[in-house]
């Protein structure tokens, strides 16, 4: 299991190649939330999300006779355009699974990031025949978005920076969480780094799987995984990996309204001028509208990749 | 004159409170330029834009029985609020003349951050006039928003900062220029770090004072100053103390049209999750649009403060 050594490691790994994303302030946000709010904005790391962390810890630390033949994973979003670049940069194929339907612009995305895009048809294809057969095929390793423990060290790497960039103390990380790989990852960091900071997860009504696992202490799972803006955080319910480092180290979830992420968009651009997309902007929702403290704040903003007519939803907000 | 230690000597000062904004990339935007494109993403400094560095560095260099009177300047932009929230960290007064048709979200920012807001009518009164006076029974001192030493050393930190944070050797610098403050600064802080960088000033067609200037080794001066979108970087001509460093220092202007400027915010949007306003996105529309070399360019995003509405003329370009 990921521990905070593994999690060094990633860091060392990432050092020459991951952007340190900064730590953005504005007193017009801090009036809205009623306190301080320090946001890290990992929608500016490579890629757009932080899903470049895991990828790279994850292909990096592979033996390298294994590693030049390649990696496959399943995702039509940030995970893809993650790992598809940490392979393209070390010159290894990397093939992704991704449904027909998704959007053109994912596709092309993670093609033009060098990967071989395999569609397959959700109705009438199993996605996990189609890559057992191609892996063993072609002897590709599988990366798994979060229950996979070089992706969580990968991921803890932007605990570390947040321990080392801020000098806040007693205060909650609120981090946008779907299957828990940052959020687990962060949690270990901060364990070791910063222990007087606590994250928390973030999610959308109605997919609050997290929360009410934390709550019960034992693996929820969502009702349905489709049907919200907030896609990049969907997942059926936390990882086997990740839900016992949350359950011995996070506090209670934050349950935010799609709503309120559109707003806390508009107020990303507005005042720190970086682009969040809906997924990415839960856990800033839950800073500015579900305070249930005066105590300082942080708040992972974990992706940027929106479409044009969404940010503009998003934008509508405030006009 | 501003030389190379006052801009370290602005360095010091600014260093417990300014933001190091980050250089980021994207190969999709280096597939469009044909060449390797780097971005000092200024938009994410504090007020969204590099104003708040010359601000800083001029209230922080005044004599503190000076300073305790306060500061006044003219402005309706970006220059006034990076000195009204710099006046406000420094626990100083802060009047800033304002024409009574700016737009409202600029003067309730301007507000918002302290500062004590004039109006004046441009039709009737004149805002010398008004300044004049108001800075007498006050003792206030004026900071000038480009023709001012110390504005220019708090600029050129922008300089030392890209020097620091890139390998790039032998490369252009594009920076969106209006008076030529940030422009100038950035010129001395290159030729004292890194001599084979060499800034190059973005400007709007018809606004292109600059880069004639450059090109007749005098300085000359706009027909108009309004009617552009890039209303941040639109002066008469440059100013007395940085055109003779630009002259000195720069090479031969860039010229980019209000459309590209559009479509570079669109781009910054999209590949970099950055928000740039018209005016802070010429310079990346020139190393877009206007490439006369295959070599590594860097770009200065210079500020981000731009309306909903215009921001989602840009998305159109796109969508």
């Amino acid at each position: 299991v990921t521990d905070i050594s593994m999690i060094r490691a990633a860091a060392e790994r990432l050092a020459p190649v991951v952007r340190k994303t900064p730590i953005l302030n504005s007193p017009f946000v801090d009036e809205i939330a009623g306190r301080r709010v320090f946001v890290k904005a990992e929608c500016l790391q490579h890629t757009g999300s932080f899903k470049f962390r895991g990828g790279w810890s994850a292909i990096s630390a592979m033996d390298e006779e294994q590693r030049k033949n390649g990696v496959i994973a399943f995702s039509s979003g940030n995970h893809a355009q993650g790992v598809s670049m940490a392979a393209k940069m070390h010159g290894i194929p990397a093939v992704i699974i991704m449904p027909s339907n998704a959007p053109k612009i994912k596709i092309e995305n993670t093609k033009a990031l060098g990967a071989e895009v395999v569609l397959y048809d959700r109705a009438t294809e199993s996605r996990d025949e189609i890559g057992a057969r191609i892996s063993a095929e072609r002897k590709l390793q599988l990366i798994k978005p979060y229950d996979n423990q070089y992706v969580i060290a990968g991921q803890g790497t932007c605990g570390l920076e947040i321990a080392e960039q801020t000098n806040v103390k007693d205060a909650d990380v609120l981090v946008c969480c779907g299957g828990g790989g940052l959020t687990s990852g962060i949690a270990l960091a901060l364990e070791a780094e910063a222990p007087s900071l606590r994250v928390r997860p973030c999610e959308p009504e109605g997919f609050d799987d997290v929360a009410r696992s934390l709550l019960t202490g034992a693996i929820q799972t969502n009702n349905h995984v489709d049907g919200s803006i907030c896609d990049a955080i969907i997942t059926p319910s936390p990882g086997e990996l990740t839900f016992p480092i949350l359950n011995r180290l996070s506090g209670p979830g934050l349950v935010v309204t799609e709503e309120e992420c559109l707003r806390a968009m508009a107020i990303a651009y507005e005042r720190l001028k970086i682009v969040v997309e809906p997924g990415g902007a839960a856990a800033l929702a839950a800073a500015l509208f579900h305070s249930d403290s005066d105590q300082d704040v942080i708040v992972v903003a974990t992706g940027g990749n929106v479409d044009p007519a969404m940010f503009t939803r998003a934008l509508d907000t405030i006009k």
